[in-house]
């Protein structure tokens, strides 16, 4: 199938999976659930009616979940254990990548995956964020470290195309963007982590010459170097000697790992050598680099658009790459829910504790209560996550190409806002629930076997890069929340009061939206007393950054899973209409749930949102006594 | 040094470890805070009053804890990323450990802490559970692969002594209790997990002989196998076909690798073989095995004590074992902290909030305010965690050897009481501080280098074995709440009145007291509500019994270290008042608090208090308001 049909043969597309040729995958993608918040909550239709999405429709996104579901059971989780395995490894200076990733790689490029939401006039498949993301969220839940390469590839393509020249265009983004070449991020340094202005990599301009002569050591290089494309483009933060101290001095270099010639043919290699590659807990098949710059020979690197902007340019593409760490914690998350799920059901042990009988007889585990609650608590994380994940991918659709400049900057705005936040509560959130489907495993979850170890090594990662959890937390408090006199966080307060304003009367869920605005308030508080404390005492609010960016992901969360269960519910009271069972002939429901998938989806969202709201959300409350306290100790104490 | 005149030449020793031969090891054990609670808050010379004791000392118990640091950290944590690098290994059938395991085995056993808490009588050390304790959360927190052996080893041996009869004790316990000989303890099954009543092993009687025939397999057998000790004495549990099924027929066997003679010595190979090691997430220098008895020949196996109360006998360790699992949480999770305070003040990265200058320097992490809420959320963990497990195992001291009646029940019926928090708590709460410690880290968290990864990936484990933590929050709700009629939670609650109501009125911790009161009343409520609904509906309370747990677990700790700060108060006026400082001078106060170590310990105990009972018990009335709820959903919901 192919997506854009004026593309001509050069263009790939999605192919479907082979069935039956490698082993059977223990993955599971709750499409219903993805489907449900893209169709049914958000709406992507929308989209369409935008000129940029009008070639695009509900069966074709439809189409491209089926097959990204296929190609994530069938190709990339069965290749999850061994290259986890088998790892990467450095070999005479050149990385060498599992033995299985070659033709994954090869099937993966040939299905048309490599740039799902990038520009299809250089090869990718543009589709909106919020259906890329889905589709993203089943490859990266099935196989974590393989989605390395495409996502750092199309990310400093996507830089290129924005910031590059023309012939930065032509020479390197088709070859990007299908993955015949690969592409980095080089950032870090040793002594230049978080503080991104003190690194110490230089670009000297060369006389008479368009390009820099480059020299410094980077670390922590995602995919820096691999064996599965001709070349790699790295894009590499420097400083020019004479520009200024700190970030402001900072410049961006295309730096190629083979220099390229006009033609776009490849030409002698650049002086970019691997000096090393990371042991790491999780994510074993992706290799983190340390990269030498020009230290035995001559490095050559490209400027990207204007000195001195590097720094602003990467911070351009960060909230992309900030939602797709999310992603990392709402796919691995939720695949290791889906695998403590089918465990619970199979696994057999001790009897029910109402059952009064002589001789009472085992259950699956999913009987106990303890267990039922562990799953319930992922169920009610994983849900969320994907609706605060999904919900702020559909606001960059906006953001990106809607024709309406009021709705534009408002789904900016959104999008800012929710963005730290999707980034940190999805990953810390993704890692407790491997956390929670360890103890449902019991001590099958700490061994191999069933892979829940894995996924929990493989999103701790996911915590810690593209800015700290505790970045973000700054990030929000700090920036997001003051942006425009604090309108960004007004908008969220004016929409969510509207929402839960329409449910204050209702029947069903007015109990529930008195829950979750007397939470969002207590979010409304905070902030408030930040402002007034922050003033004389600007420490004592970044003390509790962290609380206050996970008291607002609970809220937000509590207000999404609310928003799913009223549309689920009027879904649900369709069926019921339709089957002739009266709402309250509870018999007649239950039996229709026992019957009916779609009742039963519609009814468990209704109890997913009582379970978020009545068990989890009260904490943001307490999260608002410690904030309210004034307690400075942390600040005081004398480590 | 010998503790035990009386025992000879043969008796082991605390010997110094050899210093500035090996590596120098980043373990960092806070014996301050070990000799504050012992000596400072429990007051264990008073166990020097009771005739079991009379032999000790403080000096004694203070020469313990420094030689145990220096062991810890001059052998075993040299050797600790070594061990996790090369793990255990299954060779033909036999265990081979990592290499650097023989020598450090042979210098543990000479340094005697192989059996640091057993009877003198046969070759253990015979210290107090809570000097013991102390001492052995340095070797588990410098290296917790290898405490596996001994840990088993005297457990088993314990059983024996307990259980045993005259020619048990003779042929097997001093081998044990000096490490000459291994043990195990086998118990689980494939199908058999956390209800051991479905196990399958059987135990035929032989006609004529004193053995049994033992068939069946076991799995997940810490330390099943090693080749450090001449004989391995499995303890087994296994049916005698015709007793009763489920958990009222199974009886206890010990069942030695290789057998052996009446005179002690060595006599052909059991039918014992090793079938498999597991790959699992940390421990690696642990081997956890697969067991198969007289699956090829002839496994005898000798019944301890009586007849189908194998699993009573095993229960009656159990409080032991699982204490020292939460010890596992207390050790690794403090080994956390103290590597991420270290790491903050050495590493530099951007400058202060409050730095306003024109060209802001970068200071070390520590100084930034998240940073510090981490490290002061880990301290206060980690100080809160020591102190219930220190506590807890005060009290089992009690139990043990209080020549009181009164005093004896009481003790016990708190330990029993506070087992299971101890187990669940400090494991779960172990494992966050690894989180927490990790992101301090940032990236250099997440790989091998600094130890951070292997310790969040060894302590894990911790929450899983010795009955998973929802076993224990069972235990809590459904066993140890009803005990005596409610009688030991009365107990908790009058002891914790008591004190409370003692600082109603004092000006530094009347507040403090007030917060705990108030958590401790909900508590109290949740217990209340429990009994109340658990008539008509017993699956409700068992739905909340982890956060239950949890929240005991948060008030327990708040009330330990509130009462620590009343002790630090007192010391630190001391010190004031000796030093002629007033406590209306802040200035003066902080000049002194530089200076002073003991004045900086004290303060910041303070400090600690007030950060845990102001940051983090709010939690409490959270967890609180959703046991209220009455919401279901979870029992409910058709997953």
């Amino acid at each position: 199938m192919s997506i854009h049909s004026r593309a001509g043969p050069r263009r790939c597309h999605f192919s479907p999976a082979a069935q039956g040729t490698t082993t059977m995958s223990e993955y599971l993608f709750d499409r219903r659930d993805v489907e449900f918040n893209l169709f049914d909550v958000l709406g992507v239709e929308e989209l369409t009616k935008l000129s940029r999405y009008q070639d695009y429709s509900r069966e074709l996104f439809e189409m491209v979940l089926g097959e990204a579901e296929k190609f994530a059971v069938g190709k990339l989780a069965p290749a999850n254990a061994e290259a986890d395995e088998v790892g990467s490894r450095l070999i005479d200076g050149n990385v060498v990548l599992p033995d299985n990733y070659t033709q994954l790689f090869k099937d993966f490029r040939d299905g048309g995956w490599f740039a799902p939401v990038h520009n299809p006039e250089y090869g990718g498949q543009g589709l909106p964020q919020s259906v890329g993301m889905a589709a993203i969220e089943a490859f990266v839940g099935s196989h974590p470290s393989f989605m390395f390469i495409s996502g750092l590839t199309v990310s400093a393509g996507h830089l290129i195309e924005v910031h590059g020249t023309e012939r930065d265009v032509e020479l390197y983004l088709e070859k990007m963007y299908t993955g015949q070449w690969g592409g980095t991020m080089c950032l870090t340094e040793p002594q230049a982590g978080s503080a991104l202005g003190d690194l110490t990599t230089t670009a000297t301009p060369v006389d008479g010459e368009d390009y820099y002569d480059i020299v410094g050591n980077k670390i922590f290089i995602s995919a820096g170097d691999q064996n599965l494309t001709e070349n790699i483009v790295h894009l590499v933060l420097a400083r020019v000697p004479g520009d200024p101290e700190g970030s402001r001095g900072i410049s961006l270099f295309i730096v190629p790992k083979i220099r390229v010639n006009a033609d776009g043919s490849l030409a002698e290699p650049n002086d970019v050598a691997i000096t090393g590659i990371e042991e790491k807990m999780g994510i074993h098949a992706s290799p983190t680099c340390s990269i030498s710059f020009g230290d035995h020979g001559e490095c050559r690197g490209w400027l990207v658009g204007e000195r001195c902007r590097g720094l602003q340019y990467m911070f351009l593409m960060m909230n992309e790459a900030r939602l797709v760490t999310g992603l990392q914690g709402v796919a691995i998350g939720n695949a290791a829910y889906q695998s403590a799920l089918v465990y619970a059901k199979e696994r057999s042990q001790g009897p029910k504790v109402t059952d009064r009988s002589e001789a009472p007889k085992s259950v699956a585990i999913i009987e106990h209560p303890d267990v039922r609650r562990n799953l319930m608590t992922m169920k009610a994380y994983g849900e969320a996550l994907r609706a605060l994940l999904l919900n702020t991918a559909f606001m960059s659709d906006f953001a990106l190409y809607s024709e309406d400049e009021a709705e534009k900057t408002k789904a900016q705005d959104m999008l800012d806002l929710l963005t730290p936040i999707c980034k940190a509560f999805c990953s810390d959130m993704g890692f407790k629930m491997t956390e929670l489907a360890m103890q449902v495993f019991g001590g099958y979850g700490y061994i191999k076997e069933y892979g829940v170890e894995q996924k929990m090594r493989d999103v701790k990662i996911a915590s810690i890069y593209e800015g700290t959890n505790g970045i973000q937390a700054l990030d929000l408090l700090g920036r997001k929340m003051r942006m425009k006199s604090g309108g960004l966080f007004l908008t969220w307060l004016q929409d969510t009061n509207e929402f839960l304003g329409s449910l204050s009367e209702d029947e069903t869920f007015g109990e529930m939206a008195k829950q979750v605005d007397a939470a969002k308030n207590a979010l409304g508080e905070a902030a408030f007393g930040f402002t007034a404390s922050g003033k004389k005492d600007p420490e004592y609010p970044l003390l509790h950054a962290t609380p206050y960016l996970r008291m607002f992901g609970l809220v937000e969360s509590a207000r999404l899973l609310l928003k799913q269960a009223t549309v689920a519910q009027s879904k649900l009271s369709a069926i019921w209409d339709e089957k002739g069972v009266s709402a309250d002939d509870a018999e007649a429901r239950q039996a229709l749930i026992e019957q009916n998938d779609d009742a039963r989806f519609y009814e468990n969202k209704v109890k997913t949102a009582q379970f978020f709201i009545y068990q989890i959300l009260p904490e943001a409350r307490a999260i608002l006594k410690s904030i309210q306290s004034g307690d400075r100790s942390a600040l005081e104490v004398a480590f």
